[in-house]
């Protein structure tokens, strides 16, 4: 009888904020790659561009004119998918045709007044700048609306269209699929468990090691157990902490560190500006401010593409849209790659 | 007060298949696109390629030679995600490190002889082949597997690594997670109702029109009310079918004939041969052929990526990740523009 080897046998894998399952084929990374094959980032992108309207001073689409901003800048998304007035769509009642009122607002905001940084080349101080206005941000719009996600899609392969550094924040009127699944596990954890889910994970993996990819008194990167995409990430607090402006001013600062340690690795491992989707998920806003929400943990996704090389992604598609989640090298060998590599910056280091 | 028009305002929509909403906020199309645009796929594939694993009578991988074979061929893939000998991982126990044994084999399908040809460019008795090898391989890999995965990822921008026309099919020791929400759904809606969701989904879109693409005695091909890729299909039998296996021979027929217009249009929209995953769903196999499974409806998903033109895909990036899944025009204007366009493939017409 053969004894089970991770790395060679393939096995399915609970991801518990999610319910679902994903496929560890580890044994996959052998075969040939004849697929397609990605352009690689522009590095040459010019600290100002006149042409590009996220930059200091410029006119926008909407013909209004940036600030001449020196750290973070925020602004109403001129092509918002959620606009504050949309009138309700009524619904045709058969239970096959239901629709719903969707409300909210899109907002943009950029990093830095620079096109040529990324967040992993910017110095701790301005990354700070950045969290302290997700904190922000999240309180304003968090006020009202039940949710607000924080989100940056980086890099063209992740439908990035402007590579001046920058999130969005889309607050919506309902609270959408993917926090309403994880509300739901979570909850279900908590009232079987005693104690939050992510809160008893972040303790066990701190103790296991196998997945840790870099850790610091306040703050633990992980590849989880159950991640789908190669080199996908978990980002948590060991405190238990609902929401993001909850976080003291040594807490931002220690934030800032493990980002910065974690994008500069991100970016070493195939030496490119490394593209990903990253988001914050923490408790529920507006009218959940009132709610008891002891079963949330705060937390950051990281879902990278990039499989083999700078230019051979991965790809979710047919048994994946249709079946399930699979990947093709395990989480600890992604985990003991990342943390593996160097923390200084592969465009720094020559210098 | 504003009257609402979808085309203008975003409101959300019910999937009952997936017990998930997605966002439609069609007036995004307005904005300009600025991003990644994608490669052309390739026009001038050679018919036959003595370097291709793929074409008659050349030597694969594992160094098995295909046979001159002049209709579909079928051979096990060279590097398979399932195998069916893997042992059990057993499990850690605690609830956030479950892991599960996954066993299963992994079949590519070849559609034709040449590699200049796809679906919609071969003959409707040559896509019946096609039919009828799936309905065999549902049959016999069924027999045991509670799962069998027929799907074809077409295109490289769809992670498709060969230009030969060909699917696969993954049988698996385990019911994955979309077919196992998809069958609480079905069952709920059965039970609630008295009628299976997808029959009466039919009779509901054949009376509408709206969102018909094409449709003829025995199929009906929408764009769903929930559709989440821009021009995502869902091919569907009138007839009360559990299984692809079941379909008589004038029901393979006209499924050839609905298969060879749907994908014509589709190559139509953009002059281009439109990628896209595609996959069938039935209900399940092996064990739970002994089982009452009268809530399944067989049906086909379609989710083709392109959104604007051959060269501009829809991103499901960072909001649609980390939140919700959000479209760009509305199931209704892509069901219009796909029934619009004629019958007859670019590539054939001038001659
Ligand atoms: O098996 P292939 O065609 O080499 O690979 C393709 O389809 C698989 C099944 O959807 C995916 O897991 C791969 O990411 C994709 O590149
Ligand atoms: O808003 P952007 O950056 O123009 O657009 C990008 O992010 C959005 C939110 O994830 C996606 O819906 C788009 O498909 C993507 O191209």
């Amino acid at each position: 009888d053969l004894s089970f080897d991770s790395k060679e046998h393939q096995h399915l894998r609970y991801n518990p904020l999610r319910d679902s399952w994903v496929l560890v084929s580890a044994h996959r990374m052998k075969r040939p790659w004849a697929g397609q094959v990605e352009k690689t980032p522009e590095e040459h992108i010019p600290r100002y561009d006149p042409r590009n309207p996220l930059c200091p001073g410029n006119t926008r689409a909407s013909g209004e004119v940036n600030p001449s901003y020196d750290s973070t800048f925020v602004f109403e998304n001129d092509f918002p998918a959620l606009q504050s007035d949309a009138p309700d769509p009524g619904s045709d009642q058969h239970p096959l045709f239901q629709s719903k009122a969707a409300r909210g607002v899109c907002k943009v905001m950029c990093f830095h007044p620079w096109s040529d940084v990324t967040l992993p080349l910017m110095k701790k101080e301005e990354i700070i700048k950045v969290i302290d206005k997700w904190a922000e941000i999240l309180e304003e719009l968090g006020a009202t609306y039940p949710w607000v996600q924080i989100f940056e899609n980086k890099g063209a392969m992740m439908g990035c269209s402007n590579p001046h550094p920058h999130c969005q924040v889309w607050a919506s009127s309902f609270l959408p699929n993917e926090p309403a699944v994880s509300d739901r596990c979570q909850r279900a954890y908590y009232q079987k468990n005693g104690e939050p889910l992510l809160v008893q994970y972040a303790k066990q993996e701190a103790e296991k090691k196998e997945r840790v990819v870099v850790e610091n008194s306040d703050w633990l990167v992980v590849v989880p157990y159950w991640a789908t995409w190669p080199y996908q990430t978990l980002l948590l607090p060991r405190r238990h902490i609902l929401r993001i402006n909850e976080l003291t001013v040594e807490e931002r600062d220690s934030l800032a560190a493990i980002m910065k340690q974690l994008l500069t690795k991100y970016d070493n491992l195939f030496e490119v500006s490394f593209p990903y989707s990253m988001g914050w998920h923490g408790a529920p806003t507006g009218p959940h401010l009132k709610e008891d929400n002891s079963h949330w943990q705060l937390h950051a996704h990281y879902y990278p593409p990039l499989l083999r090389s700078a230019t051979v992604k991965k790809f979710m598609v047919g048994y994946e849209m249709l079946a399930q989640e699979q990947r093709d090298l395990t989480p600890e060998q992604a985990a003991e790659k990342l943390r593996n590599l160097p923390e200084e910056h592969y465009k720094t280091r020559e210098n």
